[in-house]
C-alpha cells in the first residue's frame, strides 16, 4: 500500500519549525509498518518478555518509544517502572495505549527531546531503545541513547539490544541497474543524464536476493553499545571482498545484525540478504562503471562514512576500491 | 522499492519554510515514478506528438512542468514556443534535461509559483498540464491549471488535458481490511484501538482488484476544465450503487477518469480498477461497520468533499450512506 501522506498535524511545543514539518512519526503509518515487522518486533519481545529475570523489579528507559510497545513488554517483563520518552506527537496516541491496556501506573511516558528534558527517575536499570534506521546509522536515534546512557544508566546497567555489526558484500545486479540507474539515459526518447548522475550516488534502500551476492561478506564496524562514543559514528573502514564465482558486479550491499547479547539465549537478528524480510531491507551502493571479478579475486576497498556537516540528520559515504582488473575509483554517496 | 528521502535539498527564493521542507517534487524519486507510469506519461504523449495538427506554430504553457517532459513533448509536435512553470528545485534539473535535448531555444523554463510570477508571454493558445493528485483532487494543482486558465488562455484556446470524471463504487474487502484496520484491535496482544479509529478515517491510497467490486460504479463529478470554477471543487455528489451481486461490503472506492477529448482519437485513460495500474491507484473509505447487499439492492449516499479550512491542501470527505437493511451512517474521512 502506499501511505498519502508524509505531513504532520497536531501541535508540539518545544519544536522547532523544521521538526515540527518533519514530524512524519506523528502519523500511524510508520509505526505500522514498525510493528508488523515481527523479525525486528518479534526479536525485541523475545528478548525482553523471555526474559523477565533480567526487568525484576527494575527501572527502564525506553528511549524513542513510538506507540510505547517496548515499554509494555518491559512492564509485561515485570519492572518496577518505566519511562518512555519521544518527541514525536505519536506519544499523545501512546498515552492513550498505555492507559488502555492497563499500564498507567507503570509505565511514564514524556512528550520532548531527552536531551533537554528532566526525567521523573535519574538511575535505571536497563536502557531499551529501537534507534536504527536505514544503513544502520540513517536518521538513527543512536546519539539520543549515548546520551542516555551516559546521563541514567546506573554503572552496570543493561542496553537493549547492545550490539550492532554493519556488513559489506558486492552484488550482480544488471537488470535492476537498468531500470534504477540507465533508465535516465533514454527517457522516452530523451536524454535525462543530469538525474542519472544524482541517483547513481544516492544508496538505493531495497531488498536483495541472496542469489545476487557475489563475494563473501566483510565486517564493517562493530558496535558495543556499553561503550562506543557519538565520535566512533564517524569511522572508515577497510574491505576485502573475496568473489565466490566469477561475475559482473554492479553495487555494493550493506546491512547490519542486531543482538541483545545480555539476554539468556542472546536473541539477535539480521538485516541481510540471507535473512527474513526487515522494513530496513539492504542498501545497495550502485559503481558508476560495472565491474569484472573471477573467483577468488578481491575487491579492496576502503568506506567512509560521517554525518553531512550542513545537515548532520544526512550521511556522507564514500566507497573507494579498486580490483585486480582495474585501478582505484572513489565514489561519494550521499543519503539525505 | 522504498524512497529512503522525503527531504529536500537546495534552495529557492520565496518559498515559505513549510513549502520549503515540503519540496517533495525536489527529488527524483517521484518523478522517476510519474514518468515509468506509462499509462500517465503515454496518454500524455498520444494526446500531443500524435496532435501536431494543434501544436504546429502554438505557443503552450505547461503548469508545473517538472523534469519538463510534457514541454518535450509539445515541442517536438511542432509548437512555437513553450513555456514551463514549477515552483519545486526539480526545474534546475529540467533546466540542463531541455539543454541536453536541444531545447533551449524552443522551451523557456520558470521557477516560481505561477499565482506570484509574471510569465515571458501574455496569451497562450494551449495549456498542458499533469495537475492530478490521489482522488484526483488531494494535493492537486487543479488551482493552479484555472488560475493560469484565466490570465493565460487565449479565448478558444485548449487544454490538456479537457475533462475529468470521478467515480464512487463500493467493494467486498473484508482480507484487507482486517490487516490495515482490525490489526488494531491486538498488536501483540494489546488493544491499539485509538489508532484503529484515526486508522478508519483516513482513505487508504491502494490498488483494489475488479473482482472485489461488488455494486455498479457511479459518477460522482465530471468537471469540464474550460469551465470549472475553483468554487465548484467545493462539492456535495448524491450516490446511487446497484449491487451486482449479494455480498458483504466494506468500503467505498473512489478514482477517476481523464480525457484530451480536443485530440483527433480522443485520447483517455481511466485510474479505475477495471484499468491498467497507475501510481493513483485508487481511494478506499472503509466503513465502521460491514454492510450487507443483495443482488440489485442499492446502496444511497452523499459524498460531500472541500479543502480543510485550516490547510487547503488536506481534504475533508464526508460520506453518508444507508442500505435496505441499514439506517443511515455519516462517516468523516480526511486525507492529509
Amino acid at each position: 500500500m502506499d501511505d498519502p501522506s508524509t505531513s504532520a498535524t497536531g501541535s508540539s511545543e518545544g519544536m522547532t519549525s523544521r521538526d515540527y514539518y518533519a514530524d512524519s512519526y506523528a502519523h500511524f503509518g510508520i509505526h505500522e509498518e514498525m510493528l508488523k515487522d515481527t523479525v525486528r518486533t518479534g526479536s525485541y519481545r523475545a528478548a525482553i518478555i523471555n526474559n523477565p529475570h533480567l526487568f525484576k523489579d527494575k527501572t527502564v528507559l525506553d528511549v524513542g518509544c513510538g506507540t510505547g510497545i517496548l515499554s509494555m513488554f518491559a512492564a509485561r517483563a515485570g519492572a518496577s517502572h518505566v519511562v518512555g520518552i519521544d518527541m514525536s506527537n505519536i506519544i499523545d496516541q501512546a498515552v492513550k495505549i498505555i492507559e488502555a491496556n492497563g499500564f498507567k501506573d507503570t509505565i511514564t511516558l514524556v512528550k520532548g527531546k531527552l536531551e533537554d528534558t528532566e526525567l521523573p527517575i535519574q538511575q535505571f536499570d536497563i536502557i531499551i531503545s529501537e534507534w536504527m534506521g536505514y544503513f544502520l546509522l540513517y536518521e538513527s536515534m543512536l546519539d539520543t541513547v549515548l546520551e542516555a546512557r551516559d546521563r541514567y544508566l546506573k554503572p552496570g546497567g543493561l542496553i537493549f539490544p547492545d550490539h550492532a555489526t554493519m556488513y559489506i558484500a558486492a552484488i550482480e545486479d544488471q537488470e535492476y541497474k537498468e531500470e534504477k540507474i540507465n533508465f535516465w539515459d533514454n527517457v522516452y526518447g530523451f536524454d535525462y543524464s543530469c538525474i542519472k548522475d544524482i541517483a547513481l550516488r544516492e544508496p538505493l534502500v531495497d531488498t536483495v536476493e541472496m542469489k545476487a551476492v557475489a563475494t563473501d561478506p566483510c565486517v564493517l564496524k562493530r558496535i558495543d553499545l556499553a561503550t562506543v562514543k557519538k565520535e566512533d559514528l564517524k569511522f572508515s573502514a577497510p574491505f576485502e571482498l573475496r568473489a565466490t564465482r566469477t561475475d559482473f558486479v554492479h553495487a555494493f550491499l550493506a546491512w547490519f545484525d542486531i543482538s541483545f547479547d545480555c539476554t539468556h539465549k542472546k536473541v539477535s537478528f539480521s538485516t541481510g540478504p540471507h535473512a527474513r524480510y526487515t522494513h530496513w531491507k539492504q542498501t545497495v551502493f550502485y559503481t558508476p562503471e560495472t565491474l569484472r571479478i573471477s573467483e577468488g579475486e578481491k575487491i579492496v576497498g576502503k568506506l567512509t562514512c560521517s554525518p553531512n556537516a550542513r545537515n548532520n540528520r544526512d550521511l556522507d559515504i564514500t566507497i573507494a576500491y579498486s580490483t585486480p582488473n582495474s585501478a582505484r575509483i572513489r565514489v561519494e554517496y550521499k543519503m539525505y
